[in-house]
């Protein structure tokens, strides 16, 4: 049935019905985050037996249970150089949180200023550019730190470089937010074009910064999909300061106690890692180095990433599923090749009912708008749908339930606003 | 022999000949670093085989391998709140290193302020209480923010609390650095009074903080000396949220790879928590899950201390041993009854030079300065001695190293200055 206004009142009908019966079925599921499944997390159980009470850690004269080793050791600094494509003195293998680098990396650029310019705390009127739809972590922390997040709109090939190429003539305008590949929500993979352009931006600032947030670098879902190397680009026209690019383990090992890095220029490298050196002895070498007896080299990771997109395909597929059987001519949705979401829009004006409407039903998404900055979505359409927690069944059921909420939300706007 | 001027040459030169013999032993000893040894972290090697590939992760519903818990995991909250003597509600679990946490609390004093207050990037001339000697990473931290560092005299009580209560009516101050157990580098123990009148504290600025970095709790060599609560005496005197403590089992488990945490009030945590939800999604859990696994409780890492007092006793034993029969009359010593280190005063002016050449025969000590801010000792006096690292006949050798450079540099003072 189509969705025009003389069909509403029956699609409104039939949706209640089935809404009730969603109901009666007390639902308790939870496709709000992307939170690695437990079979996924097992995926990787064999790293705790990697390290035991009899490992050897003392390597090249190093007790890698003691103090010390700033950057990372060596044999980790080699395979995550090698898995992101970058020299060794590109590196900083840290802690267990990528967001944690990214965060302290706007604090230090607040704090102490990027490329000789004064602390951005004593700059005024702050920007900060986000690819909408995007990842709501992100723009937050920017937000907490005063900037003001302007909204750049999002295309299958990257954020619009002309809109990006524009406001970096701004001085004002500090840095961007990019997920280049699987990009958070749409799971979509910036174009050559678009990292070139990357490459080449001259922004106002010296101290403006690519936050690039390579997340999900191997989380391809049948076949990887080729992404150009940001920090190597830039290089080749003396760019290679306005870089930061991160990863972890995150999605790979244990979403709580993986290994995560940073990858940057030589200069940037050496005001982090001074920086880094008032801050912190050295992170946890033995978590690195049970990561590196594991996994052996970054082969051995897109090797262990082909084993996890078994179990993450299916999961999308269920989704696409019932979307093509139950969600078509009402809304949109991306179909990536990997990483943990869905982006879904709606007509205009309904996504926050549907998310209300599922919630109530026990079935919670992302909430609507989450997905832009100030968690304010102008057109109220997107919803992000993360597939990777529930299993399989329970996804055909949660994603039925949205389709039904999203038709009564279009309905009631169709007939009573 | 006496040291006088009279008996200068002499000595002098008996201690050249002794130096030279020295030299000829090509030595490479360092004693510079709180860095425990080998076989203490092999103390703990049990803590690798309490976790394997056949842990259940899954508590309370909670997976400790996933993303999530803010504030640590409920059973090493409970563990490190029993042993720190404060209510679970009142400590935060995180990371592997308590200098890590200082660090962001600093900073976060800089950025948000606190009890709210402007943030301190916005107020001017601030100064910082430093007890000396202290604790060089304590003094640089506050140093790299742009604090005036200010000397607190020590005593074997703890700081000078007269002085402390003076400077603290200047609402400029913001902070003291404090290590209230074993002191680094005395060895002190705060007495009763002294935590009382921290207890009392009437800064003029709100947004004062004691940071209580505790980071030999359970570190004693024989007996453990007792030490009052801070936060629950404050809590007496409504004067909770003065409070930062801080701990880890860096020196319990290992160095690189323990568990750290904050104890602070209940107000101060709300806060906490909530800065904190933008910078990560949560620490590493299983490493905390291990460290309860493997501790049981606040007595199991009491007992496990007694076996690391073992280890430590006779390197102190050595160190007072030779001190006694080759430092006598030239130096005063500390002898602590716990911690890390032995805090040694020698004749002033010759501190320095008495390093210089110990490093220049092999043997490395904390650089003379390092335990005052600016790194600038007025005296040229104190030396911190870090007994822990090296083997126990090493440290023989290395401590008559430093007796004989201790009186070559006074016998050239006495004679050339």
């Amino acid at each position: 049935m189509e969705y025009t206004r003389e069909n509403a009142p029956e699609i409104l009908s039939e949706a209640k019905q089935q809404y009730e019966k969603y109901l009666s079925m007390r639902l308790n599921l939870n496709m709000s985050r992307g939170k690695p499944a437990p079979d996924q997390l097992s995926l990787s159980s064999g790293l705790l037996d990697a390290i035991n009470g009899k490992t050897i850690f003392n390597v090249n004269g190093n007790d890698y249970r003691n103090y010390g080793i700033l950057d990372g050791i060596p044999e980790a600094k080699e395979m995550f150089a090698s898995l992101c494509g970058v020299r060794t003195s590109q590196i900083c293998v840290m802690g267990n949180s990528s967001l944690n680098i990214m965060y302290d990396m706007v604090q230090r650029g607040m704090q102490f200023g990027y490329s000789g310019e004064k602390p951005m705390n004593a700059q005024k009127n702050l920007k900060w550019l986000c690819p909408s739809p995007g990842y709501d972590r992100h723009f937050s922390v920017t937000e907490l730190f005063g900037f003001e997040l302007i909204c750049v709109p999002m295309t299958e090939n990257g954020p619009d470089m002309d809109v990006v190429e524009e406001y970096v003539k701004d001085e004002t305008v500090k840095g961007i937010w990019c997920v280049p590949k699987y990009s958070n929500p749409q799971g979509y993979v910036y174009s050559d074009e678009t990292v070139e352009r990357f490459a080449r931006l001259q922004p106002a600032a010296k101290d403006f910064r690519i936050y690039w947030d390579n997340a999900y670098g191997v989380h391809f879902l049948d076949e990887d999909v080729p992404l150009l190397n940001l920090l190597n680009e830039a290089e080749k026209y003396g760019n290679e300061d306005l870089v930061f690019m991160f990863g972890s383990t995150s999605k790979i090992s244990f979403a709580g106690s993986g290994v995560a890095y940073i990858c940057c220029s030589e200069k940037n490298m050496a005001q982090l890692t001074r920086l880094l050196s008032f801050q912190t002895i050295g992170h946890d070498k033995i978590n690195q180095y049970a990561h590196v007896l594991y996994y052996k080299n970054a082969d051995g990771i897109r090797e262990h990433m082909k084993k996890m997109a078994d179990i993450l395909r299916p999961k999308f597929l269920k989704v696409f599923e019932v979307l093509e059987k139950e969600g078509k001519g009402l809304m949109k949705w991306t179909v990536p090749k990997g990483g943990y979401f869905i982006s879904c829009d709606l007509p205009c004006g309904t996504a926050k009912r549907t998310v209300e409407l599922a919630r109530q039903a026990g079935v919670i998404f992302t909430g609507a708008g989450a997905t832009y900055p100030y968690k304010k979505d102008p057109n109220d359409s997107n919803v992000r749908i993360a597939p990777s927690y529930p299993p399989v069944n329970e996804l055909g059921v949660a994603m039925s339930v949205f389709c039904c909420c999203a038709k009564i939300a279009w309905a009631e706007k169709e007939l009573f606003c």
